[in-house]
């Protein structure tokens, strides 16, 4: 058996099964660890872009590389309702690599960790023919984690904010010459997979609000649900007529007849959380997008009141290619 | 100007000239660093081992690798006076690796992990043409730090075991047939190679006694007592007559006419401690093999009375090659 017939994903949930059961409050599984730390608890994770895979260094400036790889640990921090606060870096690169691009890959990570309070503490440098940075961040988390295990049937699942500017992005730029779409609806899209923004805090308000589950959206609406869906052992409903589409989404689907529904279930890396609240909550007032509810098992979208399978083709690092 | 132009080391001090200064008790350029956690104290380090760079998959199981994956990083925590608890794990791999191979990775891990003490919580899978183990070992520490850069002028050098198992190793692996050596000599090198030990417990016991400063031999003694020093902004003096040569590799050294001095100052890998301790300790008392001093500045190697200065030959992995 080769990893590539597990795909990661399975891959590491056979992982799972061969590390002994542990006394961290969180082991592997969910966004991020959690351990307790003289009476502290920290939370830690980590998570590596590889060039070709999650970014292409012809789309993507070393700036928005570095960017991207401190933004998406910080997030996974987040996620669990911690605050992003130290990261550890490696890169993996070929010794003819250029002083000055590694300059200005760390220029990026400084300017993003800066931004997200997080402070860089240390790193290891290795030889590798594939140019791979891999990122620990490590948090602090005052009270208890927002787990994605804590949706029930019934609650409201609702996003941080509207998808598929990065999918749509990477299809732009698969796409090449992008004239019959408007500039600044290109840009945005193709700025938000080269530096997809982590939302700070939104996991610990939420949490503090209510929320049961979250996670962060990476691969797609579709297989982030699952995720919830599967570690809480419930099933999701996401409703085809409130899909949380960004508008430059539809705009650019629009222009080129793409399906922006498909983007937005199979696409990723948009960095919003996708959260569990109770149905009592008010999800707007909670400054949410509600697309959908907890239900007792299954994964499916609904449109005019039919039950269809949910579509997921999130992106598998060692199934799938890039976008 | 390329990474090799700077070498490993010498892109990990312009690193430190992207970073600016924080908040971190420790920030890069010790064994690990160390952050307030709640109260509390984390130290924090990665350390990542490349196929064909820090092992080879014919000289190596996947296991053996696993276990120095750990070992190595657990080692780095320990130099701090740290007590290592927990990892994360990232795996760079070939789509086509085998699933097998990769459990057995992983046993070997959980193996080591458990024998220091450390709880894998999480990690992260990557498709990569290259292989590379990155971890990253987080700790507590009770107290200070045992830093690099605590060393002063007239402290004994001393190091809590003798040298040059693991680079003794490496050389017989690469020149093949080992009939003229002892087996068990042989073995005891190539098992220090493949399975390096990391001393756990004794960088706390020795900072409780005294120790001014540690680092963990990685490099060979030449490079690891330079960083000392360099930290420090003191010199060390090594007296040849006093070197920690480990019995196996003076056998070894013997039957192949090798110089065991050049494999001590210049091999890597050993993991034991490198301390400097105040002249008025008895560095035997504290299970230590005494082999010097700290001086004002320079890097000195000192046979009857004379000084020359320490040849370093330390593996570097932008200038190297493996071994």
């Amino acid at each position: 058996v080769q990893l590539s017939d597990l795909g990661e994903f399975g891959f590491l949930d056979r992982v799972r099964s061969w590390l002994p059961h542990g006394n961290a409050l969180v082991g592997p599984g969910d966004d991020a660890a959690v351990v307790e730390v003289a009476g502290g608890r920290l939370v830690a994770t980590t998570d590596a872009l590889v060039d070709g895979i999650h970014f292409r260094a012809d789309w993507s400036s070393p700036g928005d590389i570095g960017h991207k790889a401190v933004a998406v640990n910080a997030s996974d921090v987040a996620a669990m309702a911690g605050d992003p606060r130290w990261m550890l870096v490696t890169i993996c690169a070929d010794p003819a690599s250029s002083v000055d691009s590694l300059e200005e890959l760390y220029r990026g990570m400084v300017a993003a960790a800066s931004e997200y309070g997080v402070e860089i503490v240390g790193g290891d440098t290795v030889r590798s023919d594939t140019f791979v940075i891999s990122v620990t961040a490590l948090g602090e988390l005052e009270g208890d984690p927002l787990l994605r295990s804590g949706a029930r049937p019934g609650d409201t699942i609702a996003v941080t904010g509207p998808l598929g500017r990065a999918a749509a992005g990477v299809n732009l730029l698969l796409s090449g010459d992008p004239r019959d779409v408007t500039p600044d609806d290109a840009l945005a899209c193709i700025d938000a997979h080269r530096r997809p923004r982590a939302r700070i805090g939104e996991g610990k308000r939420l949490r503090d609000a209510g929320a049961g589950a979250a996670i962060d959206v990476t691969d797609g609406l579709a297989s982030d649900a699952r995720r919830v869906a599967d570690a809480s052992g419930v099933g999701i409903e996401i409703d085809a007529d409130r899909l949380p589409v960004a508008r430059e989404v539809a705009s650019v689907a629009s222009s080129r007849g793409w399906n922006a529904e498909q983007i937005v279930l199979g696409g990723g890396e948009d960095l919003e959380l996708l959260v569990a609240i109770p149905a009592e909550l008010d999800a707007q007032a909670l400054g949410l997008i509600p697309c959908g509810r907890v239900v007792d098992d299954g994964l499916w979208l609904v449109r005019d009141g039919r039950r269809t399978p949910l579509q997921e083709e999130g992106f598998d690092h060692f199934g799938g290619a890039l976008g």
